[in-house]
């Protein structure tokens, strides 16, 4: 194996595999990039048994480029709040800012519950301001206008959603004459990133930032390239069995093998459940391979619908299948039944759909073509994954066919820090926690140990993708119970430092 | 007085008033904004006189836009190099880097001697790249392709300055395996914001920062509009004399009923001998206050030639015109003869220029109309000024009429802290000297007393704009001696924390 179209799965899930909005580079300019949509057909926004919480929801008119002075239209940014609980601002009510990621603010919100949970005991306000170019918050007045081409794109950056952030809370915070209340950030995944860099670069804003499940030093060569679908595999190895872990790990040859003969397409459509017929076996590859990634990103303790459906210990269950088939069972229909787990677990989906808009654009690709460049191989001797090198060049080619833009592969790097990231934060920062769950995938790619006596590494063994935001359930282990009230206590910390720092101005 | 035409030389003045590139805002549309041009008629960029440094010059190509993706072409920044003194990346020698503003980086520094001094002391290099659209750092080939429109200039911002200084010494350190080897920022006037902003926003690129007459509380209401006009008057009343100031605190009633005469402006433009006749009394305004503002700034304790060649302490020689002029010399001569200190001190101009292009665009004034906003009244009780209240509304119909852009005069507070600015940076910063002589007007907009342990100011009494910085005279005062002596301790204190730093990674 290990040959070209066996190869390009890896790629195609490497450049970015957050919770969710994966984004897939091809290989090669000769296999699509696949671009699963957020919230598309393999997720839902919402299910019946979701929590749901009261917020209003506002508009702000944001300057489309911060950095700059051309003449472009201004966009009207979407953001939730809820002002029940909060002890207002002669109280110094505290502001709790979720950095909102790439996607619809309204998922985010529905699936971050710690925050809400978090307000009543703090007296806080609850913001969740949605980043530009998702969800309503779309430059141009559409989304087909937003990402008609690299051109109406180019604002899609972090450093122009930091900014965002930056004079949203400014002027909400002189509206409500609250300039002297404290804002704390909130944020996982992509948006952890964004809460870490933003107090980082916005000292004067925020107090403090909880930047869970945040992968800043997934950048350039930062951490081995390997690291996250290692994880992956040590998730299946350990989690699952070595059995699972074996099967997997066979069952690239056997799909490829398969796929070379006269017919083969068809059987492996027919095997998996294919609603239409696979085009490659690679169309295979990245199906299954997307399913492992988020088993491991979702391997959480109890039952949730987050991007999809699943038990607890999704991965146990996945392996139970693959382990415990009827003696006779072939790999490919061991496989098939594991993944069903994560692509069929209410048992009501009667074919599979593979993406059906490979040339959608969607905004994390865009991301990921521009500044989010992660590099990411896999390594044939250690993880369950066929062997694939990290391939620059490849990425860059793709990028320019499909989006007519060159990354900036260094720049994340150089704006926010890359391999001086930790001694920049021990010298300079003060009031991150980093929370990561090691089942996680993109911990690998995070801060896991104590940078400074106030930049704190929360680390559980067996949580999965920040599940420290989710909202309390009857379920939750005492690890996860042990580590939000480490949480609660460090942001109690800092607010307590501040009132008496603020305290102390007035009685000098 | 305190009509319209007479205020107006005051906003003009107001809006930016850096030693080397007066941007000057118009009251209101019926009256031109003179746009002194950067080493124009009324500077010089270089004088048989001055140290000459060696220097190697360098191209590097930046991206226009580093916040965005937008096809812009990229452009040519200039550096200029030196590493004659460096002791190389294995022995970590320092990098010296001198945050280029708003002009030709040769004249810079050609005018900051302090930092060529300081380099085979340090065995540091020593770097100096040039901010964009100044010099030879111009986007689309010319300055007058770059300076054509809003949409060719709107890349002029502070913010993409600094990221072009961290985009190119990250390469340069890549370059030259100097990984290792800290940097000092270093900058004065705008050029000291910069590197004061820059140890704020890139703390893992510049281990601290040397930021001199650097006004980085100028903005909104953070410091009284009023500051830097009773400063020049201060200046005036106590380095000069009362009747000094009384003089020319009663000239403007004097000029105003002159121009309002038949013949007036032809008097007036005879006593002052200008070349050409005066189109109004608010060109003479305007000059006078320049001239003042200029005076104030520069009130160096021995001859220099920076924009102007000048004696010592040259208020003093100002005010013995004005003072010692015979009985019977009437206000406005006396006035002249003061002010030919500054315009005249060689005593070889046969007639005076007013600016002669009112509508080139400036640089600076771009900076201005776009995030520069540094709102200025005066008082006429306090001040030898007449009175003028800070009217945002007429700078941005002016901007808007001349430039096209709309000014957005929160921004920069927004981005880099304004009214928690120093609270910020005591939780959150360190290693930054903000150095001042409360002679220079910009002192008032500046910080001014010890943040932390690390981030300090010094203070001289007698100083002026960023005296510190020039290569150090026999004529030296003590205070400045001492002064530089501080700065040096400082900096090595940085230097030897970061050593040690490294050092314990080593053998720990």
């Amino acid at each position: 194996m290990a040959k070209e179209p066996t190869l390009s799965l890896l790629i195609t899930l490497s450049t970015a595999l957050f919770f969710f909005l994966p984004a897939q580079a091809a290989l090669s300019s000769n296999f699509l990039r696949k671009v699963p949509r957020f919230l598309g057909k393999s997720s839902r926004s919402h299910y019946a048994g979701a929590p749901t919480y009261q917020y209003e929801t506002r508009y702000f008119d944001q300057d489309l480029d911060h950095f700059g002075f051309s003449d472009l239209p201004k966009f009207r940014q979407r953001y939730l709040i809820n002002t029940e609980h909060w002890a207002g601002p002669s109280a110094m009510g505290p502001i709790f800012l979720y950095c909102g990621n790439e996607g619809d603010i309204e998922w985010f919100a529905a699936n971050t519950g710690f925050l809400w949970e978090l307000a009543p005991r703090f007296h806080a306000m609850v913001i969740f301001p949605e980043h530009r170019y998702y969800g309503e918050s779309m430059p141009y007045g559409s989304r087909e206008e937003a990402y008609k081409n690299a051109s109406t794109l180019a604002q899609l950056t972090a450093e122009q959603a930091l900014a965002d952030f930056a004079v949203l809370i400014t002027e909400l915070k002189i509206n409500l004459s609250a300039q002297a209340c404290p804002v704390v950030l909130f944020g996982g995944s992509y948006g952890g990133m964004l809460a870490a860099w933003m107090r980082l670069k916005y000292p004067h804003i925020a107090i403090g930032a909880l930047a869970s499940s945040a992968p800043v030093l997934q950048f350039e060569d930062i951490v081995p390239h390997e690291t996250f679908y290692n994880i992956v595999s040590d998730d299946f190895r350990r989690e699952g069995s070595l059995n699972c872990f074996t099967t997997i790990k066979d069952s690239w040859d056997v799909i490829e093998s398969e796929g070379r003969k006269n017919d083969g397409l068809s059987y492996l459509t027919e095997t998996f459940g294919f609603c239409k017929k696979l085009e490659s076996v690679d169309d295979l590859f990245n199906w299954l391979s997307s399913a492992y990634s988020y088993l491991a990103m979702g391997d959480y303790p109890y039952p949730a619908d987050f991007l999809m459906p699943m038990p607890g210990n999704p991965i146990k269950e996945v392996c139970k299948k693959i382990d415990n088939s009827p003696y006779g069972t072939s790999i490919l229909q061991r496989i098939f039944q594991g993944v069903s787990i994560y692509y069929n677990y209410t048992g009501t989906v009667e074919c599979f759909d593979l993406e059906d808009d490979p040339h959608g654009m969607s905004g994390w690709n865009w991301q990921a073509c521009t500044e989010m460049v992660m590099p990411m191989s896999s390594s044939k001797e250690y993880s369950m994954f066929p062997a694939y090198d990290y391939n620059y060049t490849s990425d860059e080619k793709w990028c320019l066919e499909n989006y007519n833009v060159k990354p900036r592969p260094t720049w994340i790097s150089t704006e926010f820090g890359g391999h001086g990231f930790k001694d920049a934060l021990k010298e300079f920062g003060s009031n991150i926690i980093f929370s990561n769950g090691l089942l996680d995938p993109w911990s690998g790619g995070s801060v896991l140990e104590d940078i400074s006596e106030t930049i704190v590494s929360l680390v559980t063994e067996k949580g999965a993708h920040h599940l420290d935001l989710r909202s309390s359930t009857p379920d939750d282990p005492d690890w996860l119970i042990e580590q939000r009230a480490t949480e609660i206590k460090l942001i109690q910390d800092w607010l307590d430092q501040y009132f008496d720092r603020r305290r102390s101005v007035f009685y000098t």
